[in-house]
């Protein structure tokens, strides 16, 4: 069988799996108990923590564990169910349901959600300036799309919104879920300018169940739910098993970026190359400004479940849209339309995305099975 | 180094390890996908519901996979947030925080809420009756104390709640936190008659990172923040190889229930006819109606710091209060005084947790250091 669903899930890798066996038997203690289990579990903790600070190049007291990147965005947009007067949330028609799935309780509760599309895949500063206000309070913008892998130009919508900022004297916080762009782009949150970023380890070859938070803006006050822990931003017993899993491919996926970039790249290149000559498949992906780890084609000849199930009797695992709303139909396809793509071309998508432990002969098994399917050379 | 704080957690067991790593390998896919990898994981992940289902007598629809207990605690808190027009929550004092946590934001969204003590340790069901009013929409009953591990009148509470709901023709919906109950103490869902339950697999030997909701009200909506996934009452990408491991453990947990019991009720007994020689000692948890596996005690000598560092010093773990707020000074302490204990009983309370790994020799060493520390023969 043939995994190309990276951007839904990876297969943890040997070495993270090996950690989490480690520190199942080593630091399972609580980390909040004051005794031995207790204060070894926690100097492990703070150890993870330094050590992924080290590898993304932030202060360590910005990173909160999480259980997924899900959660990670929810921490920072349930922040806004305490305003004591609400006011206006810029959410982009792309970004994952993790965050847009908030936009009807924020509505209740009196926000003014603002939507805005991305034309080809991506976002406008210019029309992100344009929807800011005096009454903006938080902007939400995605770093790499998961449906189709665009990169968004997060560090010049950064820069609108500190504009704004200054023009009305009050903190306007900018999140961005990261979760496709760690390991698979050069990714730098200092000169992102973020106030906050949001991470999954299952995507990048690490545990299920584990996620990350940076955040940086000390006005974020969790929606308080339970104990202290991760200075009362994610309450819960800290997963260290998962944490030190997700230290591990964190590490890889950062210190071997270069490599596994390059691996990617070629991956993407072939199936650019081959497809080509199939005159039923158009490219969604961009070529420029995309992460390499993620390509959407489309076809005018099979919707994409049918296509998806063709390819799955051959053994091949592809998505028709993000894994994260295959049970929600529709999901992609609205995606696509806020990216302005025709109805034909959501109708006939198919998202092909690599990991790590993809090889060229996996490819190029993908690419015949899709011409013979489809026709070309 | 001998452990008795297996209620802030428990060490994971080779069986609940060995099912993580197989289901690693074996079942990694993203359950929401709809090819080969994500069906088979899906398939799992159903087998994995049904089984606990069978476990705990339940249906298997009205199972969900969290990531903790302070989650489950919170989808069920967190649906009031939705609520047109707010009403009276009643949230005993001595619940955990994963539920106390949430008084201030429901307090600022409008909701009354209803404190009640637990003198000696007990709620009592008649002081439940005498607050419920017209307005009540929430009744929150822990099924076992986390501190000193008093089994609380569920059932009887249910009944006078089911009468209310009669007098008013509305649904009141009772929520039981039984983290520390399962595995420890035998546990009914249908006979004590809640509507929602809350667990977690990391005090019962399963993983860290894994939680479950039991919950039959259909009239519960999550916040909502994310993709579909656990009828969207919990989204993010399921921790399937954690699940798997927590099944292993709810199961180990439930079929035998009556041996760990035993275990537990033995070195309980040990302890209490020991230590009842020291005239320092007092025992703070009752010797009926409360789970074997919890044994607080107090002393009138040393501040449980104190006297945890001291024991600390000697390879023996305990806690001074609850791990999941230790990092919070006076939780302990506050919920010993809404059992209107004492606040010298408090100061120097220290709570011993047995877990399916100790041994009569451990607790033989254990009462023989607080005996040679308190005094006493």
């Amino acid at each position: 069988m043939a995994y190309f669903d990276n951007a839904a899930t990876t297969r943890i890798s040997d070495a993270a799996l090996d950690a989490y066996n480690r520190a199942s038997t080593a630091w399972w203690g609580n980390p909040s108990s004051l005794h031995k289990e207790g204060l070894k579990a926690r100097k492990r903790l703070e150890e993870d923590r330094s050590e992924i600070a080290r590898l993304l190049r932030v202060e360590p007291s910005t990173l909160t564990f999480t259980s997924c990147a899900t959660e990670s965005d929810g921490i920072i947009l349930e922040n806004y169910l305490w305003a004591q007067q609400p006011g206006d949330i810029v959410i982009p028609a792309i970004e994952h349901s993790a965050v847009t799935g908030y936009a009807r309780l924020l509505k209740r509760l009196g926000w003014n959600i603002v939507t805005v599309d991305a034309p080809g895949g991506f976002l406008d500063p210019k029309e992100i300036a344009s929807v800011l206000t005096e009454r903006t309070r938080l902007v939400c913008c995605m770093l790499v799309n998961n449906v189709v892998g665009t990169i968004q130009p997060v560090e010049e919508i950064v820069q609108v919104v500190r504009k704004q900022e200054h023009a009305i004297g009050r903190k306007i916080h900018v999140h961005t879920d990261a979760t496709q762009a760690l390991g698979k782009i050069p990714m730098d949150l200092h000169a992102l300018g973020v106030d906050s970023a949001a991470f999954s380890a299952h995507k990048l070859h690490g545990p299920k169940g584990v996620g990350l938070l940076y955040n940086k803006d000390a006005g974020i006050t969790a929606l308080s739910r339970g104990g202290e822990q991760e200075k009362a931003l994610r309450p819960g017993t800290e997963n260290l098993p998962g944490i030190e899993a997700m230290t591990v491919a964190i590490a890889d996926a950062v210190e071997h970026l270069e490599t596994h970039a390059a691996t990617y790249r070629a991956l993407n290149a072939i199936v650019r190359q081959r497809l080509s000559t199939c005159p039923h498949i158009h490219f969604v992906t961009p070529e420029e400004h995309s992460s390499p780890a993620i390509l959407t084609i489309s076809n005018d000849k099979l919707p994409s479940e049918v296509l998806t199930r063709m390819l799955y009797d051959k053994d091949y695992c592809v998505s028709s849209g993000s894994a994260c709303s295959n049970n929600a139909k529709g999901h992609q396809g609205s995606i696509l339309m806020a990216m302005r793509q025709e109805p034909s071309i959501a109708k006939g998508a198919i998202r092909i995305s690599f990991g790590t432990d993809n090889t060229t002969e996996e490819v190029e098994g993908l690419c015949d099975t899709l011409l013979s399917i489809l026709g070309g050379a």
